[in-house]
């Protein structure tokens, strides 16, 4: 350890106070301290500070955001509900390019379970459902029976190569649980895990705080770590070299999401997009989500606490909010469009700047809990680059469909949680039924309504759950289910079509 | 008594079993049964079951109602959000009637909190409003605050008769917590206390069914009930000598509902209607809530029960659900249409069946608790008259300005609780004072977002609690707020502007 020529570093950097404890350390934690800040470019994190902190005062004196939005029009707009006529042509589009293998998935699973208060990745998460899957195993199972449906639509044996992006701190046990799971089935070399960057927490005045005496307060750098990930990685080189031209780009955390969805790859393709936003609507307007909109011209995502009530509150002519494109961290983007990006424009992105309560230890070496923010994280979003694009487009799907994040632990009227999560998926597959001619009966034999009885039902939707390797989004189930009575639970896997036996039956 | 007399009358309507334990009773529970039975018109209650089970027997015959359903024409809906340049003028409308004194409000409370969990009066709940105001007391203030706004509108003092539907279970409690309460303000001869029968719960074959040895089994007989209570207190007749000439017609269980809601009364005389329905936007298919539309050209509630999912997921060219015209229990009337109903129409009204498990004695007198239904309950539906109205509109509002019913209590990812009620309250009354010019901040006196993040904070949404006797619907408050700053709890009532102090400030 040249530790003399590392305090120079840091003296020049003014982040000397990294080694103030140094001489107290044991060997061991000096050899990790040193690792740790050997790697770390002090200069490029000035830089980053400086850059950051001055983006985040000049957003504060600039007009607020508020006036320079304007909703998306409609003629970039795409719905599964209003434009019903469309959606088997997108979908072909999809399965097309799907066939031909220049269709890729990549996840975004760089955090961690923190809110949800597990300690690993949230992709290993179990929320419930009768077969106890994962998210990573649906979403794995997703890619399977897609590329199944391309070939049988097309002819074509396919891959759907999964690009995962982990973070240092989800890297190896993701690696490790997909490995003891054979990858679900998928080919191992098709799943390829990279690892998004860290940057430490500093204080206001720019100077990076330890978390304990021998230890930097690192966190990942925001899901828009991805790009710099991607150059890092050679990740947009694999694309290439696989002949990849499209890229659907995904949160770990949705438990509906429709993993390379060939309606939304289909409609981007047949507008010429290179960069899509997949939204659902936003129909209240204090609803914590982000909205795709234009601002001074440019489309981004704004923020839900960065406008006024009165703007979320705006309403168009039909009574529909006017900013009601509630982004769902679902994004298609061209290989050319990412090549641009890693190459052109992410060095220019600047870091977002969030305020934080950082533990950290005190000039003596305390461990202090502070009750208001002390110092900021330095975070890029995945959508910071829909800026760049040449062609725009958003595509519009249902809520019930699509979208149902896990956020939280269970807790009492909790929103996004283990719970509503499976509620969610199962209430979609009771509709997958219902309308492949399938029918719920009770225990006396009687159908049940569509929308069972509030009075005489427990809080639980109808238990029914239907592999991805049966049916990606709700096709293909007529056969198993038309004209049949079931009671629940019902389990369609591919073992067969199962009602479960449960107390009482 | 004259039991034998008794005997004969329920001997010629089949009904003898009533008698069953009579020689096993003691002398007060003798005189408890045989009073009860004395007041029971045998004959009618036999004409009630054939017909209820005719028309139940006859449905299950008929085409589905999904087939002759037709959605609200636009030229019979007005909408909080579509008209918007309408409001005004509706409003003011509504003012000048209730200033006349010809607006009455009538509550729907005959059901006793059972899914709630208390056996009181629902109306007499606090969900935990800062203030602990009961839905009453939110109700009764309502009102007051209503009587002020007419009379600074028009200058005419003016009083808004309250009608109290209860029922036989609620009566005296719900008149007792009045007393208690001094009216909460109004004068007692304003409030009207009248009750709506009862109905035995009847077998599969029409016997009137024990709860015990000497009770009958007997509930409340919908909420349709009302109309044969209105004919049976003369409250038409106690309408009619006030002048009234429009009423409006709500359930307790809505901690937000606007009470004779002048916006929706206004727009309702403007078309010259003599009925019409309050409704929010249904957006999730499998919502369970009835929706207003047309069947064989006549308006109706069909409930949720009674479609196909297909149905329910029918949408038009705007990608909205065709039947999104959401019933909340909130209708408009007139005088001279109720004296119709009471007069002509209410006797052809057929009950409905309602399949229940009916807890009741066996013919040894023992109790059972039936684990599939035994019997039936029959019930009338306030909407079963909207078939007879000459001109039916409905005005549709924003479910997070007007609707958070209050039905279970709280339970893990529960809806309509105590929590929901609270916090649907609570987020109305911020964003009242947002719009109103006022501004919350944090413990280090930065603002908070209108829309607060989630990440930095607990579930409960800001606490902001305005009494109804400052504000009706969150007018006049500028004064009080504009270009102030606020921690929560804050509460505005007649005392002034309070800042709760709370630990940790």
């Amino acid at each position: 350890m040249n530790v003399s020529e590392l305090r120079l570093r840091l003296s020049h950097a003014g982040q000397e106070h990294l080694l103030q404890f140094w001489e107290e350390l044991e060997e061991a934690q000096q050899g990790e301290l040193y690792a740790e800040l050997q790697a770390m470019n002090f200069e490029e994190l000035n830089v980053f500070f400086r850059k950051a902190t001055e983006g985040f005062n000049q957003s504060s004196r600039q007009e607020k955001v508020d006036a320079r939005m304007e909703p998306i029009p409609r003629e970039v707009l795409g719905s599964a509900t209003r434009d019903q006529d469309q959606l088997q042509a997108w979908e072909s589009e999809g399965l097309l390019h799907i066939s031909q293998n220049r269709v890729a998935v990549l996840l975004l699973a760089g955090g961690q379970g923190t809110r949800l208060g597990v300690t690993y990745p949230k992709g290993m998460y179990d929320v419930g459902l009768p077969s106890h899957k994962t998210l990573f195993q649906l979403q794995a199972e997703r890619i399977l029976k897609l590329q199944q449906l391309a070939e049988k639509c097309h002819g074509n044996r396919c891959t759907i190569p999964w690009y995962i992006m982990t973070s240092g701190r989800t890297m190896q046990s993701t690696e490790e649980f997909f490995t003891k799971h054979r990858h679900f089935g998928l080919q191992k070399e098709n799943v390829v895990f990279f690892q998004q960057g860290m940057l430490p927490a500093m204080s206001f005045d720019g100077k990076i705080i330890l978390e304990e005496k021998s230890k930097v307060s690192m966190a990942p750098d925001g899901n828009g770590g991805l790009y710099r990930a991607l150059a890092a990685w050679d990740i947009v080189g694999d694309m290439e070299r696989r002949g990849i031209s499209s890229v659907h780009v995904y949160c770990v955390d949705n438990i509906l999401v429709r993993v390379a969805d060939p309606r939304f790859i289909g409609f981007c393709i047949q507008q010429g997009a290179d960069c899509g936003a997949k939204v659902v609507e936003k129909t209240n307007p204090t609803e914590p989500v982000g909205v795709v909109c234009r601002v001074d011209g440019v489309y981004q995502v704004v923020e839900y606490s960065e406008i006024s009530l009165a703007t979320a509150q705006r309403r168009g002519p039909d009574g529909r909010l006017l900013f009601n494109a509630g982004n769902i961290a679902n994004h298609f983007f061209t290989v050319p469009f990412l090549r641009d990006i890693v190459n052109v424009h992410e060095p220019q992105l600047q870091h977002h700047v969030a305020q934080k309560k950082v533990p950290s230890v005190d000039s003596q070496g305390q461990l202090v809990k502070p009750d208001r923010p002390n110092g900021i994280k330095m975070e890029k979003f995945v959508f910071d680059i829909f800026q760049f694009a040449q062609k725009f487009v958003v595509y519009e799907v249902l809520r019930e469909d699509e979208f149902s994040p896990l956020k939280n632990a269970d807790s009492q009227n909790g929103k996004d949680n283990p719970t509503t999560a499976r509620h969610a998926l199962m209430s979609l597959h009771h509709c997958w039924v219902l309308n492949a001619g399938g029918h719920f009966i009770d225990e006396n034999g009687c159908r049940l309504p569509a929308i069972p009885r509030l009075k005489d039902a427990s809080d639980d939707p109808i238990q029914c759950e239907v592999s991805p390797l049966i049916s990606y989004a709700g096709e293909g189930l007529e056969s198993l289910v038309a004209h049949r009575e079931f009671h629940a639970p019902l389990i369609i896997d591919e073992h067969g079509v199962h009602e479960l036996v449960t107390n009482g039956l």
